[in-house]
């Protein structure tokens, strides 16, 4: 006699499902019996929703953010400026600041920052399509929207010396403290940081 | 301007990722955006193997464990004992027990355990079933492998008062000191329990 086991088409779903982010072998296992034994679980569902994504959700041409058409739903958004530009790490960063509501231009997600540790270097990044686009395009202020830590600020550094003689403006956004955040629980850097971008009042 | 948002399949893959089991609004949406933008995730791979098993396994008509075929693995294996059965609560239990590599019967799973507060009563499980699998077949001994709290001992009294004209000999795992457990940590019941199961050495 041979000791049971899973069938191999549920050893090869648990497999697939511990491939994902912060899945490991016990919940893939827990999710793959559930798919089988779990009350209302249709998994037929879940596996046409992440082929429908895996078919249709394209990184935009223009900007990097996620796509179903042509452009993105910003690229395409005629009522939005088209003067200005947020430069961003990963297309996940854009809805954190479109959900700001604080800015009304176009994106820029260069894909990643800078990171010699890592092997990533600029040529690894799309720095030369946002230098073609800020050519091509009538942008009047270019905002660096990546990391406070040392690769976003290298990041920062490297793209405000190439657009440097391109006469636009190039900002970043400030660093300082938290909201709701006391002086008690911010650290040196922030603390100095936030003293060096005082703003008068 | 409309604030920008994910693309509508991509919200839809979010929902449905979400209910599986451990699954909350933030992984999610990591793995919705791991499957979009991931290195070497191939979506595609994961929604075959979801239906995949969808379509392939079902519970065996016989003991309840995942079946491929007409019958389970362990069903269908002629080199086990068809004189002994062991019943578990759920077709879950069955792999622990055949990982211990201790038993070599057959294997019935009730699908649950009475619980009045739950709503379940002896006739929402497989009960008539199993009864009518012990009148059919040629056991001499059920094995009760349910769990060691109020609702498995109260289902473990109630099959083995149904079993008691069967002629078949009803017993149950025994209860007491985990291995590797030292007194100090077992509370009382454990320690009433495998005090009153003591066997001669």
């Amino acid at each position: 006699m041979q000791r049971a086991e899973y069938p191999a088409v549920l050893q090869e779903l648990v497999a697939q499902l511990r491939r994902m982010p912060g899945v490991g072998p016990r919940s893939a296992e827990r999710m793959a019996l559930w798919m089988i034994a779990g009350r209302n679980a249709r998994p037929a569902e879940i596996a046409a929703a992440i082929a429908a994504v895996a078919e249709a959700v394209k990184p935009c041409p223009q900007c990097g953010f996620f796509a179903t058409g042509p452009l993105c739903e910003i690229c395409a958004d005629d009522a939005r400026r088209r003067d200005l530009l947020c430069v961003v790490e990963r297309a996940t960063d854009i809805l954190p600041l479109e959900r700001t509501g604080a800015f009304a231009g176009l994106y820029h997600a260069l894909g990643g920052r800078i990171s010699p540790l890592d092997h990533v270097g600029p040529e690894e990044l799309r720095i030369d399509a946002l230098l073609a686009r800020v050519r091509s395009e009538a942008f009047v202020e270019v905002i660096l929207a990546l990391g406070a830590d040392v690769e976003g600020e290298a990041t920062a550094n490297y793209i405000a010396g190439l657009l440097r003689e391109s006469g636009v403006h190039v900002t970043r956004i400030a660093q300082g403290l938290p909201a709701g955040g006391g002086l008690e629980h911010a650290d040196e850097l922030t603390l100095s940081r936030a003293l060096s971008g005082r703003v008068k009042i």
